[in-house]
């Protein structure tokens, strides 16, 4: 008897296409998670940068790794090739190819479109890694490396659910499409186009758009609601025709490192107000049934000061802190190009100095009006300083913000997701970060959209021992895997 | 008969010791200049960069090849050891030994000790060197690399000096002392504690300091009196114990760069005005007869402008903007270690930031003073900031100013030889720039002091595409062999 039942069962298992069976799922996540971490030790291994032109060939090379990991799953693919860049310089690179790739073809399914991108932030050992940032390396139960959890796990993640499916012989309960490009971290250009031009062809039967793109908040699982933008500027101040000599020409020349600091100090004061005209009166008013939103989430603010290893945040309360990084813009000044940079000491006036700063933007902020209000207060700011030093400011990245409705049939599936895996009630909330293409999909394709994050809260995005932990890479593509299922219940309940 | 002469020219050529003979000297110095140019290719091959810890063994090589060279001329050599240098994170790692050699010691000759360095500044091809800075190249009669002006060919210019007349079997007419150090471009670390204890020893039988550190200020030769002194600030403001990505955090935490910013836009105004308090109120009163050297002296402002490459200066007359460079104190910011300075984009918020700048001192200003004024202020700025971020200023240089009297013999002395190889007066003129050991010669020895340059006027010290040219090389190498025998007449006229 025992015989042969299993027996029936192998037979079963190998000639039939099985049906969803999540337990099934899970354990052969389980049992295959030395592969997905080997994978994903592959793809870090790639400097894909996406910032830095020099590293223009690597990024081509993880764009074709993509498509080939899909070729080997018998996905139907395709590479968009979206123009060419001009850089500040003036020099015109080639755009990374957009990969595309789809699994089934079913009218009586309903189709979703996971947006993902294998490009990273640039990261250097000297930055201050404890690790080599492109050799992933595993320290109690984390993954180092630069993209591990921005976006390489999470782009993976998806991959190793829909080979599980595969690999079992279980029917997909919707077709799966994937769009993953490489440009996300320097403002997803080219991307906009792309999507617009295909609204008709690969969006049209796409249902659902799913974008695994930032962190939980808290241990807690989390959906994501709303983004903010970014508009990214270029402040470049140019005098001499060279860098001099401090001693020999300091007190005769107007030094443009000076001029630039005085303009950057007319951005924002020290209490985090931004200056520039307009800017704040922009901001959508918070509503109630948003304040409650925020008083609803779990987050301590003595954790949160503890991770950074601060001993003060700019507002004191839960509600004004995860606020101000969700549904308010934020200035930051990022560094200054072609200055003094090194370790020791150099004598130099540097002859031309550009500024890194952004403002990450909120409803109803809109970006050609914000690099309109940036551009024309730091010209008048500047002609105040009476120099003979020329000024270029250049947004070079505008990004809008995005923004769900939380009751939308998409959050309710994720809310079932993730107590089938994690036995929980997700999180509510927003990222302070950027997801460009959030809001153009919903702008463009008008179909609803849902942020499914599976990063840890402390996976140090963009900066130093970027990590994603091995459960939540592991749970992760288990969520992935019944969230697929759950999205496929949505018209049935 | 003419065999006969021929002979014994040679015999008293080769037994007997030849007198001055300037033109002789001149010949030999024409006829062996690529000898001096493949020397000095090979000591800017050193990158012997004194700022860059990293680069100390560098810097240690170029100190022996020193010792070496005295050694092959059968120099008296001596190397002392300095000690150690503690860097700003605490590390310590040696200094540079100090290389002294002595040629002649006849008591009844005057004796003059030559200075000089042969560590640099940083240099990258990145900063925009048309050639590789450590690969010597010549180019319409220019030498280009890092070193060559400052100070390279002139060390080796004095060498090949004393070299010719040993070539020449000519008596050299004073004993000649070299001491050459190499931390000069950090601020002569450990240097003045050894002229303090070398004062009744190397110094005793020295009666003339000559430094060769500097440049012409046009076309035509000139002989320094002034340097300013130079202290040199890190202002570092740390936060979040690490980077953090802006998207994410933006809006929440106070920023070390916005606070740094802030801090950097209180040190000078727009129109160069230092807001220190003290800084101006420490500066010497320009006298009559000062203000009368400066209008004798050659100066085109326009020419000044163009080389530049500025459509405005901070002053408009001659007078102004020389006095501005040489004998009023000066504020540059040279730039900012920790925050994001590639080219391209990163949305970061760095976590430790600091700011480099440094104050040009003139009489009467006192490093331990302005030490004190500045550490002060800015952390009375700081904190009205009301930011948990913690600020360390540290001046890492605290060099004082230079003064000599014009009237000195050493002077007239300058005045014969450049009128002998140049055939015309020489500017009497100062340094903006810091040769931080002048002062400490003046004050430890008491000895008269001179400056002699021999660099051109557009050699671009510390910056990009540092040259020397051919020609003041040679000619220079001309003027330090007839300088010799000038100050050997000092007493006999």
């Amino acid at each position: 008897m025992i015989q042969l039942a299993v027996f029936s069962l192998l037979l079963l298992h190998c000639t039939h296409v099985c049906s969803f069976n999540l337990d099934e799922l899970k354990n052969y996540i389980d049992s295959h998670q030395e592969d997905y971490v080997l994978t994903l030790r592959d793809w870090v291994a790639v400097e894909s940068d996406s910032s830095d032109a020099l590293k223009r060939d690597e990024l081509m090379r993880m764009m074709k790794i993509t498509e080939n990991k899909f070729n080997d799953m018998k996905g139907h693919t395709n590479r968009f090739d979206i123009g060419n860049q001009e850089l500040p310089n003036g020099q015109i690179i080639p755009l990374p190819v957009v990969v595309t790739a789809s699994f089934g073809n079913d009218s009586n399914k309903a189709t979703v479109c996971i947006y993902g991108h294998v490009d990273v932030q640039p990261a250097r050992m000297e930055d201050g890694w404890d690790t080599e940032p492109y050799n992933l390396t595993e320290i109690n139960g984390n993954l180092y490396g630069r993209g591990a959890s921005d976006n390489k796990a999470p782009v993976l993640a998806w991959i190793h659910a829909v080979e599980a499916y595969q690999a079992l012989d279980m029917d997909l309960p919707v077709n799966v499409k994937f769009i993953i490009e490489g440009m996300e971290e320097t403002g997803s250009n080219g991307l906009d186009e792309l999507i617009s031009k295909q609204k008709d062809d690969f969006f049209s039967d796409v249902d659902y758009i799913i974008i695994s793109d930032c962190g939980w908040l808290s241990r807690k699982p989390a959906l994501t609601y709303g983004t903010r933008g970014n508009c990214y500027f270029f402040a470049e101040v140019e005098g001499p025709k060279q860098d001099l000599h401090s001693g020999v020409y300091g007190g005769s020349v107007f030094e443009p490192m000076i001029d630039l600091i005085g303009l950057l100090d007319t951005l924002i004061d020290s209490s985090g107000h931004i200056l520039i005209p307009g800017i704040n009166e922009a901001v959508a008013e918070l509503t109630e049934e948003e304040r409650k939103l925020y008083e609803a989430i779990e987050f301590d603010v003595e954790n949160f000061k503890n991770k950074i290893g601060t001993n003060g945040l700019m507002y004191d309360t839960k509600e004004e802190i995860l606020s101000h990084r969700w549904r308010y813009p934020s200035l930051s000044i990022h560094g200054i190009e072609g200055a003094f940079s090194a370790s020791g000491s150099k004598t130099v006036i540097p002859a031309k100095v550009t500024a890194k700063f952004s403002i990450r933007q909120v409803p109803d902020m809109d970006p050609p009006t914000v690099e309109k209000q940036v551009t024309t207060y730091l010209n008048d700011m500047f002609a105040k300083r009476n120099t003979p030093n020329k000024l270029k400011v250049t947004m070079i990245i505008g990004a809008k913000p995005w923004l769900a409705d939380v009751s939308d049939p998409l959050y309710v599936a994720g809310r079932r997701a993730v107590q089938k895996v994690f036995g929980v009630e997700p999180d509510l909330i927003r990222e302070g970060g950027t997801i460009p293409v959030a809001r153009t999909f919903q702008d463009v394709t008008g179909k609803s959209i849902i942020m499914l994050p599976i990063g840890g809260f402390d996976d140090g995005l963009h900066s130093q021992n970027e990590k994603m932990s091995r459960y939540n890479y592991i749970e992760g593509t288990k969520l992935f895997a019944a969230y697929l299922h759950e999205v496929s219940q949505i018209n049935k309940s």
